[in-house]
């Protein structure tokens, strides 16, 4: 294994690369470098490698999809090569590497442009923690003439919330910003909440960061309309077969660093939000319900299963 | 007026003293130095200060009421003395501050002791900011000799959680302590959900801490009852001539210190959660439903009105 | 019996007088009337008048509490005169109409004045059929210096919404009108909802034109607050004794005046909204819980039982 | 202590009286009895008796507000006695043990009165387990010339619905009988719920028969209103202070008489329904929202607590 | 382009032909005419003429998927035939529009089938505005022998349900006629709700009749299914790429002609039941889940998108 | 037709053979003997035959769509092969009852692993009835380490909890047993709801014994996961054509021996779960959400239709 595997694999198990996106591209890119620098002597030593980069990344974070369902299309594109010579295998990594890293950059624009086709003249949307296609969806709202105004929460403990505030106000959106606490009393008269993923399970709920399903149940309870936007490769298969999406539990410290010695402190980073409460997925397939979501990876991306 | 009143009022202005409680304590305070100190002549320059006294701290905090029935209280009695002495009035209002301080806490230990009842063996209790009520109600119940564990939030901006897991693991109480946002990850394996308050609206609502209304939310979609410990004197005799209860804004510097310029940062310090939430108000009368607050406060203590 | 009794009664037996302030303000000024032309000769005979009145004007409309809480009150005063002058009884009577008259104006005047503090500076509120007790708390709220907006729906099939339409454009109130089907498109941006009221069952539910119940519902789905303004003398004692409030069923010919021979046209006037859905009464008492409209009659009004 | 009370005393525990109006009336019974009977020497003695009769049925039986709030009351009557003779005294608990009887047997004709009248010409109703009040209810509402037809559950383990079934059928009224599983099938076309009480706490929620609150949920789902009736004497004072009201917990043979040994059978008797499924308490004071139970209880029953 | 499209366009326009079917209806038939008189000199004029009439036609109506999915459907089988000839060309339009009328026919025999399988003997029905499909099913249940009872409202402010109304006395059935306030007031003993569409949205939630969303919200309230019947081609594609359906605002005339001048009049033709409140689609496939839309037409219509 | 054709049907009908499975697994044997035992001449007499029994089936048990689906394939299969050849029909028949019975034990499996997936350790399961792939998943959790507890209803009024109970227990899971109408006082430490169906709708209702749709409202209530293992054979494609799942009716007897004579027992043996309450369908494609059922099945079984 190559050492761009071993840092990359490091980075993403250390939160140094973040959110599912930068995971996925971090990980296509280590491999399409491994593949590269192949010393493999045949298609066995060189799917092999693949095999072996693909076990150190599942294994560097436990709710990654996208990261795995990109791995596995690309070793499940290399072992179809009907060669037995490494340099083709290599360009073909290469090269279905670069597809999916081009492939995934159009979905981002593509589900930002639907997404902002959904958005009205004079409404104000809710977000929670930071996506860059929700980012990317609410400068083409913006740039279609819409005018728009914006809640983001701070989104604790990590404050990615303070990022969208940033690129907002740098797109000259007027931005509002409040504690995640403050959600239920700004609702009222929010138009519609629009927030990213993590992964997508089999019966259509989503996993995305820890005080997402509140602010899903708030909107709810207001009759706001809440949309995620997502890259439908972020469905995880395995959810399929029971297991559960894991919640990655993160360090106590980012919550509070002189915490008395005695005391518990619980980090989750994610929470589920039902598919009872998600209005609609807006992926680069359109805006469709969550509950079809096995039947249209079926139809899309049947190597997933 | 003498100068107690103008520092008490500032404390209480700029938040060096907080929680209704320590506000009411403040007042009362201050307001039994002024009698003993006053320089009144006859009984009308007497009444006179107390007004002014009042107006004073009626004007540095928007949310308490308990603040401003405890001062009502002192100036009804004072004016229903049938004198014309100073040094009369002056023992006066000495004496019901005295009083009001005293029933202040004999309620807390009450309300602790009635809400202690409650609680059932080996049983998780959830709460949210710091109450020194709920402090001492879950004191009481480990006391009982009850088996509880307690889940407490950090609660943004401020951090009042930090106070409650402090005291709580001071207890000896295993206390398991989240952000804000994870409520409801965790409210799932509640079995109870206790939190202070700050006002009372004549409906029966319950102004209290940021984010006390999503909790309350969240505890209604998972069938964990909610309850609110409260002394009666908290009623907002405004609310029922219609007027809502301000929600105080505070700094936006809590928030975030360095946020962009153009960043909005809203601050608002309370929620208001509905009746319809609230399962049960634990008050010095015992445990009522809320919706009878107005005929509660008629019967117990009418001088409110 | 005079004959103002008669024709009183025959007008609001014919709908010529409507809306249940209206109708009680009629029966009170002819028994007013009554007692002034009287030729009793003595207290049995004069009594017998006033309760031969009161048969006819219970009989001339079936939902209508208010009207006949007045008559009781009227003739419960009248019988404890101690007395035998039937001049005196016939001043006592003249005086206490005239007392409820001016009570009733009052009331109107001090529940606007409540209500109008209920409502914030920019905010839309809805309104159903017409009640001029609302009317004159919107007036009120303009006058306070609010910028309201307000919904009126057009109230089929007698449409009232018409003249709450015309009242309030001429307030200068900025008024949108629309069919009542599209409440629940409208509502979203409903910051408050407050209807009329013509009787309070003993649960604290409320009875108002038909379609009430319907908003109170699309309210609470879009988390909009919804109240009712109403004098404490529309509750109906004889809920709680069981009896349904009556809902009058009105003539075919208001809904379709040409509807085919066979078909069934059914008209109700009224509907019943649960307390569940209210989120506060506003009387002359204040704002209060709904629940609590026993205990608070008891209080004021004991007489009525 | 007379045999008397320690007989009752013993058939209330082996459930061989049951029913909250049989156990009251029982005990009562038991303590007219001990009165005729008593061998005290003087007043201290004779209130002693009293006291340990009360100790005696107290322990007899978990959730029985209304016997223990009838032995509290005629305890509370002697000691008011201004006399030192036992043979006064003894008069005195005969009367108020009648009067108290009379009293409950006049509530339950008031109670069934009201009740018929809430019942609809051609209607469903819907009832569990079995109460005496419901039955002389539903028998009012035939009386009364109304056509009804009952659907009543079989209510396992003791099977009271049989009971139920059995006098209704007697009474000549169309009944179904229905597994308690079926509850929900049959809701769809149900009119009304009534159900009888064991207790009622301090917020106004309602111990009663175990399924009884499940009941009430998929009443709440299918928009069916779910009233309880009950006598005021049912309150238990004691869930004021925060007990809450104990679930007896009977004996697993009830359930299955040869389970497998190591199987756990857990046979609660009641369940508590929350006062938000309640549409009303149809007690004698008529028909109330169940959340002003503890204002009504200070205007009618002040030695309560 | 040939006269026959504009006119019909214009009908279109003016709402002198309305419902979504008549509104297919006419386009197509005109567009049949158009083919038949085309004087078209080659396949590029052809098209260009039928590429004319579908702008024509979309600028007709807002909110009208089934006929643009008619005309998309007509040009995508004639830019498939493999000719020059002008005169093939044309047959293939007439051809094909002729089999869409077919279909449509068709379409709705079906549909009212299958829905009349759905209800049962002796139920109540309750529907609004008209749908000449839901009278269709209303009219097979009854030939099947089912013995039922239809509530319809009048559906302002065009009250097409009289049409409905005179078409079910028409038929023989008991109808119960009701302004659309009454809704809820009925909807407590209504077995089945069934309502046409005018369009479905990629999230399955369905356009109909301005009031259809309330009642979908009374039926859920009351536990009652609510049941869409729609041509399976009433799907948008376009709400797929994040567009929300146009709702078509009609003129303020058809709800007052002599509003006071400044009154706001608003008008919507429609609303959005979201797929949360719909039991089930009635479309030619059978009933579904509306969730599935987007695959169903996938399997079905794969032109579409 | 053989003899065993008519003594299983016998058996079915009187319901000796009772569960889903089980029904389905006698037809098929049954029909596999009479295809061994056949004494057609022709493809067209062997055909005739497997029809009269498909006949003789269908009309032994209403609600027996997997049944059904089973026959149904049989008989498709044998439709297809090509061959005048009575031998080769019959080894066809044979062949596929097999391969069919093997498919079923399969998916049970299959079925069973994945639930225990979605089994958390140390967790409370509740199920009602008895399914013998709910029992195969609990041994499977257990059997993968997973401490769990298991809370089950007697089921009543064939009591099949008790099967349910004795196999646990001998499973060495540490079971709770109680009445149905217990199911709402436990619910509230529970963490996931499982049971069996019968059958299943076009929409993704499921049919299953009375009871369960209860179940699923009282675990909605308290946020419980409800899910429900089928075979994706359960589908019924009748109900895509509008038929109502046949509910059948069993013997009052079952539920009362001696009832009165007058007394009406009723005995539905199933009820249906909205898909509104369904967490999860588990299948043997894994686990979806219900609304999908009809594009699952046809990717999967498409000669289903």
């Amino acid at each position: 294994m190559v050492e761009t595997i071993r840092i990359a694999a490091e980075k993403i198990r250390k939160l140094q690369v973040q959110g599912a996106r930068n995971v996925a591209i971090a990980a296509v890119k280590a491999i399409q470098t491994q593949a590269e620098l192949t010393k493999a002597k045949n298609k066995i030593q060189f799917l092999c490698e693949l095999k072996e980069a693909q076990t150190v990344f599942v294994a560097s974070r436990e709710t990654e999809p996208l990261m795995r369902n990109a791995i596995r299309w690309i070793i499940t594109q290399a072992q179809g090569v009907k060669t037995e010579k490494v340099e083709t295998l290599s360009q073909n990594v290469v090269a279905n590497a670069n597809q999916f890293l081009k492939d995934l950059e159009d979905s981002k624009e593509h589900i930002a442009e639907i997404g902002a086709n959904r958005i009205h003249d004079n409404s104000v949307v809710f977000t929670h923690c930071h996506s860059s296609t929700v980012t990317c969806l609410l400068a083409k709202a913006k740039a279609d003439g819409k005018n728009i105004k914006v809640i983001c929460t701070e989104t604790r403990p990590a404050y990615q919330g303070r990022i969208t505030a940033n690129e907002l106000v740098g797109l000259g959106i007027e931005t509002t910003f409040i504690v995640d606490s403050a959600a239920r009393s700004f609702m009222e008269n929010v138009d519609i909440v629009i927030v990213g993923a993590d992964a997508i399970t089999s019966e259509g709920n989503v996993v995305n960061k820890i005080g997402s399903s509140s602010i899903a149940v708030l909107a709810h309870e207001a009759r706001v309309p809440f949309y995620v936007v997502s890259e439908l490769l972020k469905f995880d298969p395995e959810t399929l077969n029971g297991e559960c999406e894991k919640i990655e539990q993160r360090s106590p410290n980012e919550v509070w660093k002189e915490a008395p010695p005695k005391l518990i402190v619980r980090n989750p980073a994610f929470d589920v939000t039902s598919n009872r409460y998600i209005h609609g997925l807006i992926c680069e397939e359109g805006i469709i319900a969550p509950q079809t979501i096995v039947e249209v990876m079926h139809r899309k991306y049947p190597w997933v299963f």
